[in-house]
C-alpha cells in the first residue's frame, strides 16, 4: 500500500514484552477527524468562508484560552461549563467558550469603532456531549459579526441575508429563519402584566417552548417561576403567533395585539424597516415572524433570529441577534454590534450521513498524477526526475516509495488513489528519450517525447473536472 | 466609517459610573491577530497547504488537549513546559505539546499501518515568550510525516525535497537545510570513545553547538557531564566537519575517519542512497552534511535534519527527522516514520517585517465592488436590490451602512477598501433603468443597462489581476 490514505488494520505484530498499558483515546466529548472527514470539512468551510468574503469580512485571530476573568459573568448559568486552565503559576485562564465574548474583548482591548470580521474555530463546553447528533465538547464556530454605530436594521438585514445564503450554499435541505425581537418580547411581557425583574427568568421559559409543550413552560412559569396563571395565559396567545413576516404584523396590527404600548409599536416599526430590507434582498420568504423564540444568552437587546433545517431534528443550525451593551462590558466605549455563528458540527454530520447514505466516494487527497515505472529493473531515479519535475510545474504528483516495484501494484495504488492522469515510464520510453501519459477517463494513453511531459500532463488535467467531492455541494 | 476595516481610536466616549476593573489583555506569551496579519497569514498557509497538497498529503485534525498520560515521558526535560487542564472532575488532560505526538497516538489508535499527512494547526509551551522574534507559548505548527513500511531512504528524501519546496515557495531569503544521522552520530561517539549510557546527554550537549561555541560545550560534556577531556577532544574533530553531502563524504572515506565501525560505513552507504535521491530531485545542493547537526528530541532514529535561512538570525526555520519507535510506544505495532515540522511563526515574523519595510498596503478583505448612491433621496432598497443581485452572483460586493449616505463619503470608503470596480445609481440611472460602472484601475466609467450589470463587471474583474497581498510572494 504507498502513498496516502489511511488503512485500518486490525491484526498486530505481536511484541515480545508486554508494556505499560496507555489509554488509547482522545479525551471525552472529543475525537479525531479523519481524512475523509476532513475532505467534507475543507470544503464546508471553504464555501462559508467565501460567503463570507462576499460580504467583504476581514477575519480575525483570538488565544484559544483567555484570562478567567474575560468570560466571567457572560454566560450566566452556563459559566459551570467553561474548562479551566489549571493555576502552574502565573495568569489564571480558561478556555474560549464562544467566539462573541473574545470578539467584544478584542474590539474594546483594540479600541475599534467599527469592524465587520468572521472567525472560524473551535470553541469549548464541558458538556454532556451527544457525539452522533453533532454535540460536542470541542467544536467548531463560524462567527460573523458587524461591530459599529451604523442606521437602524442595515447591518442586521445583512447578517439575516448572509445567514440564508450559506445554508442554501451548503445544501443540507430546506431551512427557515425564526426571527423575533428582544424589545418586543419584553413589551409583550409587559402588556401581559409579568413584573419587570421576571423578564429574564419568563423569557428561559419561553426559550424552552422548541423542546417543550405549552403546558411544561406554562407550569414552569407558574410553579417554579411563580407567575400568576392568567398571566401566563395571556403569554400563551402571544407565543403561539407565528408566520410570514408580513401576514403576522398585518395580523398583529388589525387585532390591535399591543396597542397603547409606545416600546411595542415602535419596535414592530422598526421590524417593518428590517422586512423591507429583506424583501428588497429576496429573502424574506425564508422568515418566519415568531414570537416564542427568545433565545437563551441574555446579552440580546435586538433582533434575535435562529436558523432550523426543516426536514432535521438536529435544532438550530444557525442563531444570532444584536448585542449592543457587550463591548461596554470591557471598556468605556459602547460599539453597538450584530452577527450570528454557525453550528458547523451539525452541518457536518448532515453532510456525513448524506454522503454516506449516496455512498459517495470521497478523494481524501488532490493527487493529480502517478508516476510509475513498468519494469522493476529501471532505477527509481528515472522516476525522481520524472516526479521532480512535475511538482515543480505545480502537479500534485505520487509515486511508489519502492526502489523496484512491481508494475501491477503501482497501477493498483494509482486506480485507488482515483488520479486522473498516469505516467509512465518502460525501457523502450527511456531508450528513445519518452514518456507514456494516460488519460484515465477516458483509458486514451499517448507516448510523447519526455520534453512534453509537463505539457501533455497540464492538457488532460485542463480537460477534467477535479471537483474533489461530487454532489456534495453541487 | 462604513461596512469592513479595524479603525483604532483612541478617544472614549466617558461612561458615567465607574465600573470593576478589567485587566484587558490576552494572557502572556499569546495574542490577537489582526485583520492585515491574518491576510498575510491566510496566504501564507495556503501556500504551504499546496505544497503539501502537491505531494498528496491528507490532512487530520485531532483534540487541542489529549489525555495526560498520551503526552507523558514524550519531551524529557521539557515535560514541565506543558500546560495542564484544571481537575474539574473526569479525565485529567494537556494542551498539545506539538503535533507528532497527536500524530502518533492517532496512528496507533486508528490501527493505521501508512499514512501521508499533514497538520496545521497551534499547540502550546509554557515557555519564556520572545515574542518579537516570532516565540510565543501558543504557536502554529506545520507538520508532514509519512509513516510506513517503505523502503529505504525514499519518503525520507521526499520530506527533505519538500522542506526545501516549502521555503523556496515563501520567498523568505536563501537557505540551507543541515542534515544528520542519529545512527552516525551515535558511531561517532562510540569511535571517539563516549561511553554507551551517555550517547543521549552528549547529543544533547553536540545539540547547543548552534548557540555556543565548541568551548562551552566542550566544558559542559567534561565538566558537567564526567566525559573524559580527550574523548571530547576527539569529538571536537567530527563535529566541526560540514560542508556538501558529496564533498564531506569523500573526504570521510578518504581520512578514513570512520573505518573499522560497522554500523558508522552502514550509516555512510546509506547516506549515499539519499544523497543520489536527492540528486535526482534536483535539491542535493540545499543540503549541507553536518557533523554537529544533533536535535534535541530524544525519539530520532535516523536522518535528523533542519532549515536554517542564511540571513537571519531566527535560529531554524523548519527541522524534523525518522522517528520510527514512537508510534509502537501507543501500541503492539511498530509504524516506522518520518516528517518534519514547520516553525510557520518564524516565517511569519519574516514575511511582516518584510512587508512593512517595503511599505506595502495589505488588503484585508478582498471586496470587489462598491454599490453607491450618487444622491441621498435615493430609497435604499435601490441598493439591496442590486448588492443582492452582486452577491447572487458570487461577486463580493460591499456598500454603505446608511439609509441616505452622502456621495462623497461613500466614494471614499469605496477608495479606502480599494475596490476595483465601483457601481453608482443616481436619479438619472433609476430613471433610465441602467447603472453606471467604473473600472478604478482605468478610471473608465461606463452606463449600462440594468440587465448588463453583472456581466459588465464580471467582465471588469476579469481583466484585473487580483492578487491580493503583492509581491510578497512573487
Amino acid at each position: 500500500k504507498p502513498a496516502a490514505a489511511a488503512v485500518p488494520e486490525k491484526k498486530h505484530k505481536e511484541k515480545k514484552e508486554s508494556k505499560k498499558k496507555f489509554v488509547l483515546k482522545t479525551p471525552k466529548g472529543t475525537q479525531d477527524y479523519t481524512p475523509p472527514q476532513m475532505a467534507i470539512r475543507e470544503e464546508l468551510f471553504n464555501n462559508i468562508k467565501s460567503c463570507f468574503k462576499k460580504h467583504g469580512a476581514v477575519t480575525i485571530e483570538t488565544p484559544v484560552f483567555e484570562l478567567k476573568d474575560t468570560l466571567t459573568g457572560k454566560y450566566g448559568e452556563d459559566s459551570k461549563l467553561i474548562y479551566d486552565l489549571q493555576d502552574q503559576g502565573g495568569e489564571i485562564c480558561s478556555l474560549r467558550y464562544d467566539l462573541t465574548v473574545p470578539f467584544a474583548r478584542y474590539v474594546a482591548m483594540h479600541g475599534i469603532r467599527s469592524i465587520k470580521r468572521y472567525h472560524i474555530a473551535r470553541v469549548y463546553r464541558r458538556d454532556n456531549p451527544v457525539m452522533t447528533k453533532g454535540r460536542f465538547r470541542e467544536f467548531y464556530q463560524c462567527d460573523f459579526d458587524i461591530a459599529g454605530e451604523y442606521d437602524l436594521m442595515v447591518p442586521d438585514a445583512e447578517c439575516v441575508m448572509l445567514m440564508c445564503e450559506i445554508l442554501e450554499s451548503v445544501k443540507v435541505g430546506n431551512f427557515v429563519i425564526k426571527l423575533n425581537h428582544r424589545k418586543l418580547l419584553d413589551a409583550i411581557f409587559a402588556i401581559c402584566g409579568v413584573p419587570a425583574d421576571k423578564f429574564r427568568t419568563i423569557c428561559s421559559a419561553v426559550d424552552k417552548l422548541d423542546k417543550m409543550s405549552w403546558e411544561l413552560v406554562r407550569k414552569e412559569m407558574v410553579e417554579e417561576k411563580g407567575l400568576d396563571g392568567e398571566v401566563a395565559d395571556r403569554i400563551e396567545k402571544f407565543v403561539k403567533l407565528n408566520g410570514h413576516p408580513r401576514t403576522l404584523m398585518a395580523q398583529i396590527r388589525a387585532e390591535k395585539l399591543c396597542d397603547g404600548h409606545k416600546d411595542a409599536i415602535a419596535t414592530l416599526d422598526q421590524l417593518d424597516v428590517l422586512f423591507t430590507y429583506l424583501e428588497a434582498m429576496g429573502c424574506l420568504d425564508r422568515v418566519s415572524f415568531d414570537l416564542s423564540l427568545a433565545r437563551g444568552l441574555d446579552y440580546y437587546t435586538g433582533i434575535i433570529y435562529e436558523a432550523i433545517i426543516t426536514e432535521s431534528d438536529r435544532g438550530s443550525v444557525a442563531a444570532g441577534g444584536r448585542y449592543d451593551g457587550l463591548v461596554g462590558m470591557y471598556g468605556n466605549t459602547e460599539v453597538p454590534s450584530v452577527g450570528f455563528s454557525i453550528g458547523v458540527e451539525r452541518l457536518f454530520s448532515i453532510l456525513e450521513e448524506e454522503a454516506a447514505k449516496k455512498k459517495i466516494k470521497i478523494r481524501q487527497n488532490q493527487t493529480e498524477v502517478y508516476v510509475c515505472q513498468m519494469d522493476r529493473d529501471i532505477n527509481i531515479t528515472e522516476r525522481l526526475k520524472i516526479i521532480a519535475e512535475l511538482w515543480k510545474a505545480g502537479i500534485n504528483t505520487e509515486y511508489m516509495y519502492r526502489a523496484t516495484p512491481q508494475p501491477k501494484k503501482q497501477i493498483e495504488a494509482a486506480s485507488d488513489a482515483q488520479v486522473p492522469v498516469m505516467v509512465l515510464i518502460g525501457k523502450t520510453e527511456l531508450e528513445t528519450n519518452s514518456v507514456a501519459v494516460k488519460n484515465m477517463a477516458t483509458k486514451q494513453q499517448e507516448v510523447v517525447e519526455r520534453s512534453q511531459l509537463v505539457a501533455k500532463v497540464q492538457e488532460i488535467l485542463k480537460s477534467i473536472d477535479q471537483s474533489q467531492i461530487s454532489n456534495l455541494f453541487k
